[in-house]
């Protein structure tokens, strides 16, 4: 199981993070895990994503799983496949990758059987509801609408965030919440924090960045940081 | 507001069911509902959803509504002109027009905004838990693998039945829940709100029934029977 | 069949087009028609589609046709209960309403099969080839980023209009090409007509005019002018 | 640029191809192209791609690709990454991974400028002509409702694939032409080559065979066999 606070870096597929970035972009986040002492996931595209579990020891998430079992399908990306190369989980419903509610109920199910831990994504207070209530491990809310803008959800709509605590809080407590979109700087993961939520999922304030050590380091601090404020 | 039990008819698109038939089947039903002074739903297909309901006056529903406002959209159903047209409300997410779950969140928002009823239909008592924590009006769990088969859910899976009835309870017991898939006589309807349903969802065991208002008027005397022995 | 040149008016779901005003836009266009003595069609919201058809005795066109036959499916819109309303074709794969290639090969086979008049739509001179090559009625190329922008794209991109003008020619001669996107006034039309095409495919400059009248009358005489100056 | 005949085997994801399984099946295949001096391209699952193009020298291709550039992409194959780790080329539109038309030309293009071959599969006559005006490098026509069976098109439905060979030969002249959907013996092969293919498509009948070395030696030898003789 994971520790939480939790940073899940979702590299998408940037040309900063294809091909042997991935890998650098991964190593990256493992030493700043390693020197922090955090739960740092990394989500390298899927063409990346045995290469990059060779690579390091922190938890490596698929960034897309299809409903199917293993058979009769092409292109398809199969939950006993992500466990067969090594990967520790996938995320679920990303908002530029939307599944039928039909099928998130068997990828969840389908991730379950292979002992794979969910991160599962969605976009409204009311979305989160039934996201809470399909029992992932993990759940991000993401406003779509602020994803990439460098505007953190955890600031510009913290009602939003605090609505989703809230909601995981009374239909599935047991369900660890993240917040996503905008996540920029330390200063918007402590926020995030402080809001209620265990960490965030954030992607090009890291993939992009001039100095992503930097800039995850920083993210790092701030997370534990509040979380030690949380507890106290 | 409706009053329940409920039996709602998706004509879906049979021959039976298309151009002037769809008004001939939603006659009947309103016969029998009249008769029996029961809710009876009729949900033809959209290019017929006008015509019925300037022909009878039981509610009639559509069988899908697009997630989108008025505006730029090509051949999508918009629930303000369902509205416009007269309709009482809409099927939504049916086994055979499955949605995203951000798109559902948003067909149920654009319902309630033009005063429209919802009836989100659901798979498993997974989906049915967070079909409930989206607050439909109306919700109709239906095992795909069911439909059409003439084994009724109500008898084929009744764990699969209760087992929703006390996730809808337990999440969101403002909803009310139907049960569908395989509904084809009388005693399919008794068994169905035996088991603590509030109605059911049927097809072809209407449109296609030699005497549909024979078929109709048992399932009707069935629901209100089986409804009064619950309330005792 | 058809006399050309063609205006196709794609009335969308704009409020200015549901409901009722889908039968007020239809009876301007028709008395255009008429005074002009040129074809216009018009293709009202799927819901509005029988009310728009009893009213007026210009071709009227479905927004999008499924490539189901009659049967188990919910939602759909069936080439034969378009048929049975009394409307004339359908538009196919509108950028608002994208196919599967191996679903538009369907749908013009069940628009075939229904003595249905079809309007198949592309983006590109590269998949014009394609939709050529699947025998449409009619054709109309029309660049998605221009749709909606009043950027004609008869004067933003020629090159792509007599690129498909030609490629329709080669593969397949007895489509009728028209093209759309962008195009809001007389000149648009002309200058559509003057590099080829046999007509246009519009929606917002029609739908949202001021005064639609004037807008459609101004186009229809242009239209006619540069039909005739072809000729010659 | 490829030799001709060519056997394409698609692994797609079977729990007898996914994993280590892969690279299993890809050096059998690789073994019987060097042995018999014919072209096999693998196409295994796209998590174990990379890993498969370390291991042998023959094509690898992915079995999918997105039309999406480098970029705010989660879960998606891009073209880059493909070239990235690299892989040959790609099938595209796979009957159990169907595309957009629109999207199919944007697919074709990506390819193309990461001098990547693409392998387009149709399932009529008509829609091969479509693809064929696409210009892919190869289309293999599927007639879905034969894959898996056992049952070769090139025996079922030997008009489907002269249809298919002589339309493409009329179009794009410059496509290679091969078929699939239920080849499972060297006769069959023979015979699709003899039908004026250049080449089969395949999948279960290798992956799932007890012997697939065998199985393909037979597959190629008759393939060389039958090209032979229409040389004469």
């Amino acid at each position: 199981m994971l520790s939480y606070p939790v940073i899940a870096l979702n590299f998408k597929t940037y040309l900063e993070s294809i091909g042997e970035n991935s890998v650098r972009l991964a190593k990256i986040a493992e030493d700043v895990a390693k020197e922090h002492g955090i739960t740092i996931i990394v989500a390298p595209p899927l063409l990346d994503l045995e290469k990059v579990v060779k690579e390091v020891e922190i938890p490596v998430f698929a960034q897309h799983v299809d409903p199917y079992k293993p058979g009769s399908h092409t292109g398809s990306i199969i939950a006993e496949d992500v466990k067969a190369i090594g990967a520790a989980g996938s995320i679920v419903n990303h908002s530029e990758h939307r599944l039928l509610l039909a099928d998130i109920g068997m990828v969840l199910e389908r991730l379950r059987e292979n002992k794979l831990i969910s991160l599962l994504c969605t976009d409204t207070v009311e979305t989160t509801k039934a996201g809470a209530a399909l029992g992932p491990d993990m759940l991000a809310i993401e406003p779509p609408e602020l994803i990439g803008t460098g505007i953190p959800v955890s600031k510009a709509k913290p009602e939003v965030v605090t609505g989703a605590v809230e909601a995981v809080k009374k239909i599935n407590p047991s369900v660890h919440i993240l917040c996503g979109a905008g996540i920029s700087t330390g200063d918007d993961v402590a926020k995030a924090i402080e809001l209620g939520t265990e960490g965030v999922l954030l992607a090009s304030a890291y993939v992009k960045a001039k100095d992503p050590k930097k800039v995850l380091s920083e993210m790092a601090e701030a997370a534990l940081k509040a979380w030690e404020s949380r507890r106290v």
